[in-house]
């Protein structure tokens, strides 16, 4: 993480590779937008290895790119995604992650922070965009060889080929393995056979298949000579320049949505579709020319993971656009909540400021706290999944701390900006109700964040499995037996990862030990060592209850400790997240932006201890009294940020413009005896 | 509430009012409906008074009303909104609170229920309905005169007039007794004179206003030889006959918005427009022929909040609405639940049902038990509503109580119902998110009900000061210094409401006290305690800390305890909650029904208890082993209620065909291996 200090610095980062077009857009945005010294020095330090690469976003991306009519139908917001994927093409930022041979940066974190600051703008966009380079392209890009990076990138790159990613069916979605569609190698033609045999296994909800794509990556089970090998992956063109779907495909249309109503989806049928042998994504496992298949992986299940690992860039890009939604949503509720008034109350001169209201308050203040959290927890995995990119040689339990942080990381902060995307709406009454004001197409579109990439419940239950199998063996199903027979053995010294921030904890909780407990209400070690202890009993005794089921029927021991389990992947992510927050503390220098971070960091942890407060006094771990405090600093601490609320959301970093809200733009319509 | 035995009868009762044309339809509609017994039982069970009110919508109002396309533009739905409404009229369902006189039948008890059975369909059309209907003719009904509802009524009910709500502006919307426009009696002319004087006064969200409405009943400061009376409510002609706005009438179009894409609001501009001095709803207050304000209520502050009673109505059809909301996505998602399957487990054939995962189960269930307390608790309100019309005499009191709990139901049921209308979106994954499936649009129209007739935050601050005052006093704004006052003096013994079911529940409290703890966890009697003591320590601690505080700043001291304000208000609502369902049950005969109804208020208590274990256990009223055996018992309920799920669905009254679902009608996509 780079430490920058908090003070004025360019908003331009000439260091950062940047495109003609952006320079002379990115003056304009950056004279626009006037920011506090407060808010400015927390962006920076919420930057991070990126920081640069976001600054730049912030200042070349224009407004009209980022904000679109809400009230355009759907043909009308498809046809506007359309045009819009082409002008985002040009501002650079869509080929970060692709190989340097094919105009790439081989950059897969920065392909991240692409995929986060298309998200401060609209989510039709960002999801249109997130299918055709990131899913469709990373799938080529990771699964295949030279020879299809060769020739399917840079009509990717260019758009000539609008690509997408089949593989959600009817039937089934998290559960990767059990797709029904089959890809047979037919040895006589040297062909690959792609086909939906039931209703069930046809494609569906498949961004772009609708309308515009002409190629998809397919995930089915491969078959050759007769035996299955598990999911594989197949390129297989969908229709012909004209748009027409090619033969024995059938193409649909998912039609009206809950939101990202610029999206396409529709499903797709392969009625014995035939593609050449090289089609096959045969990084991982292929079909040599004697016909027989071939992988350096033996086992089948270890290859299924493994190719499934690249969907980590997917799950982190989700997670960090649903953060931004809720950044968004946060800074309209905020800005607004400081210029409404609603009330007049005794000993008050006019009517009090929304914000003035401890329950309003409540509201907002908590969520911003945790979005800063997320941001840190953000800024570490995406740096860590560059790091692991990066490494000469694969580290495989490392890889797979990355899978489960990310899939944790995803469950965690889709849950969290879907309800406090609700609770701004709320928050600006009937005018938060309205589309011209922001957060209406913003919470739809965000909402099935929840579900894309994985629904976080299966996907909270991979992170315990990691838990509970210490990382050592492949994962990613629900291998119930697995998790129940490994919880057996494991659950060791392995509990806490030996990361860089582990010396920085161990010293906050000690020097909190030694406090008493009335002192230690706003120290960071208690706060850690409240999250560890919940985490680690959490797990321990789960490991315990499904260790005593072992030898009972499997599926019932796990289902009947199925609270237990999600309880054990969400105490682990708080921890992981609050320690996130705490390193990235550590790193900045003393000041007005340090100081305003670690109130945040408390408020984050303290709200976090007051919601569990049944857990923790349940389990011996607060008195009575002390939980009663918790609810009063919380109460404390609101009263504190209150005054800078307008500079933590200036910290968040979405540019004002950006935000697409009637009612902070003309605020004179909803502020009570406005001047005529 | 009548008491009926589980059997079957049928589902047209013959001695409610059917208006022709439905009698047919009614008998297609039962013939095709096939529930259980129990779901039917459970469907009596909860029908109270008009039970066979809803029957007969049930039963007549044709499915084709009730589902709208979901893919429709905006000025598709309002279209199709506009043509639903004659049609809806034809139902028989627009007049049941209109005065016999005018061809209602001063019902407006069964009003509610109408606007509940059509809340079963399309919400758009319920909120047009509702606003023409409801607000609108509402208003005129009980503001007005009878030469106001000879004028008026007629034209409302055969749509002639379509009629708009004009309370809320830019600048005020829960703060009524705000509100900047003015109503400026003009002697010379003998007229009223109607003006918006800033930017913030121009009325916004008005339903109708956009497009349809000819005629608003405008709320304004009432200005009368310079002095203000505040607020009254005047009827303004808007448009022509030919839809052109009339002179100083400026009307605009709020445009797109978070749902109900059928409801045309709008925002309303007056400058200077002249109507007669008749034109006053002047029901409680007027101008005389000699041109001075009359009133028989002196008290300007008693005569605002005697106007606004008039809303109770309103906010009891939000809640009814909202619940219905919460019912139907519920009977989508569970529906989904136990056809829908994914992935395989250890020593079980084929894939395992979403229904039998305890997560699954943890997302559903409680929230089915949470809807039949509601169900119990809007039918108490709504004849209660109906009681007090009826009766010969007004008790000052009751209506004061009557409306402290519309306004907390609406609160504590539209929270419920946007909370569970996003867990059953997410629980049906992407099929959830696709708008073909009935739970997208769904979600979004209900979103508002938060927002509607009173944010919620403010509706539970006037549950509060209701109790704080023993409904001593009218109330109705923010009056902190008068809560604060209040408080010192008052909260004895009427703490508790002398109501029909103490003596039921003052029993069942008593059996459960000669109990152990070990063997009360499963009584109804120990729910009761713990509903009732919470309650009871939370407003009394409330009342404690507002009196020591009486001779400071009273908007600190208010503002200062704001959130246990709101708890106050909430716990008193889990209470009446609670005790309704209680009093539901009680007048039920023993069998399946009455078992199933135990067992699901049991799970409605104790999942509140759980959600409240910090509170109980910090205020030494539950030990650590009972927070844990709590969890325990709501995970083996929800185990118990899992095989009669559908029924319990069936039960909550919504016919299968009104819930627009693809996924249900056609499963066979959905089904993981299913035939071609």
């Amino acid at each position: 993480m780079t430490t920058q200090s908090p003070t004025h610095s360019p908003a331009v980062q000439t260091d950062v590779p940047l495109p003609a077009a952006a320079t002379e857009a990115a003056t304009q945005v950056a004279t626009r937008e006037q920011i506090t010294d407060l808010g400015e020095g927390l962006r920076h330090a919420t930057g991070g290895r990126y920081g640069p690469v976001r600054d730049l976003a912030r200042a070349s991306v224009p407004a009209d790119l980022m904000v679109r009519d809400p009230s355009l139908s759907m043909p009308e917001a498809r046809e506007w995604t359309r045009q819009a994927l082409r002008r985002l093409v040009g501002l650079g930022m869509a080929g970060s992650g692709f190989p340097v041979a094919q105009g790439g940066l081989d950059d897969p974190g920065r392909s991240c922070i692409d995929f986060e600051m298309t998200a401060h703008g609209d989510l039709s966009l960002t999801v249109k965009s997130g299918v055709h380079f990131g899913l469709y392209g990373g799938a080529v890009t990771a699964l295949g060889s030279t020879w299809h990076h060769e020739r399917f990138i840079p009509a990717n790159l260019s758009l000539e080929q609008v690509g997408c990613y089949a593989m959600t069916e009817f039937g089934h979605g998290s559960d990767v393995a059990s797709l029904e569609t089959t890809i047979t190698y037919d040895r006589d033609s040297d062909e690959l056979v792609v086909h939906s045999p039931t209703p069930s296994s046809v494609k569906t909800y498949i961004g772009a298949a609708a309308e515009d794509a002409h190629i998809a990556t397919v995930y089915g089970q491969l078959v050759v000579d007769g035996t299955s090998h598990g999911v594989h992956v197949v390129l297989v063109p969908l229709r012909d320049e004209a748009g027409a779907a090619l033969p024995g495909v059938t193409l649909g249309d998912n039609g009206s949505k809950g939101g990202l109503l610029g999206v396409d989806n529709g499903t797709i049928r392969f009625e014995q579709v035939r593609v050449p042998r090289s089609m096959l994504l045969d990084r991982y496992g292929g079909i040599d020319d004697s016909g027989a298949y071939v992988s350096d992986i033996e086992n089948d299940n270890k290859r299924f993971f493994t190719m499934l690992g690249t969907l980590v860039r997917g799950r982190i890009c989700v997670a960090a656009g649903a953060a931004v939604s809720a950044r968004k949503a946060l800074s309209v509720a905020t800005r607004y909540a400081v210029r409404r008034r609603q009330f007049g109350a005794p000993d008050r001169q006019g009517e009090v400021v929304l914000l003035d209201y401890l329950a309003h308050q409540r509201k907002l203040l908590p969520a911003i706290a945790t979005s800063y959290a997320h941001m840190f927890a953000l800024n570490e995995i995406v740096e860590r999944l560059q790091e692991l990119h990066e490494a000469p040689e694969k580290d495989q339990v490392a890889q797979r701390e990355l899978e489960t942080r990310a899939a944790g990381l995803k469950a965690v902060i889709t849950r969290f900006a879907n309800d406090t995307n609700q609770v701004c709406r709320e928050a600006c009454g009937g005018a938060g109700y309205m589309a011209e004001n922001g957060l209406t197409v913003l919470r739809q579109d965000a909402d099935v964040f929840a579900t894309f990439e994985g629904d976080n419940t299966v996907l909270l239950q991979l992170v315990a499995k990691g838990l509970l199998t210490g990382y050592k063996e492949t994962w990613g199903d629900l291998d119930m037996r697995g998790m129940v027979q490994f919880a057996a053995r494991s659950i060791g010294g392995q509990f806490v990862e030996a990361t860089a921030v582990r010396p920085l904890v161990d010293r906050l909780v000690a020097a909190a030990a030694r406090r008493s407990e009335d002192e230690t209400l706003l120290e960071r070690g208690w706060h850690l060592s409240m999250f560890a202890d919940r985490e680690k009993h959490v797990l321990e005794t789960l490991a315990n209850r499904l260790r005593k089921a072992k030898d009972g029927d499997a599926f019932e021991a796990f289902n009947n400790a199925q609270d237990h389990v999600l309880l054990a992947a969400r105490t682990h992510m708080d921890r992981v997240v609050l320690e996130a927050f705490v390193a990235g503390i550590d790193a900045l220098e003393e000041g007005e932006v340090r100081d305003a971070l670690e109130r945040l960091c408390t408020l984050y942890a303290l709200n976090s201890i007051e919601a569990d407060s049944g857990w923790f006094q349940a389990h011996n771990r607060m008195s009575a009294a002390r939980a009663k405090a918790v609810t009063a600093q919380v109460n404390k601490l609101c009263g504190e940020l209150r005054p800078v609320a307008v500079e933590l959301v200036e910290g968040m970093g979405v540019p004002e413009a950006w935000l697409g809200s009637a009612m902070l733009t003309e605020p004179e319509r909803w502020t009570p005896g406005s001047a005529d």
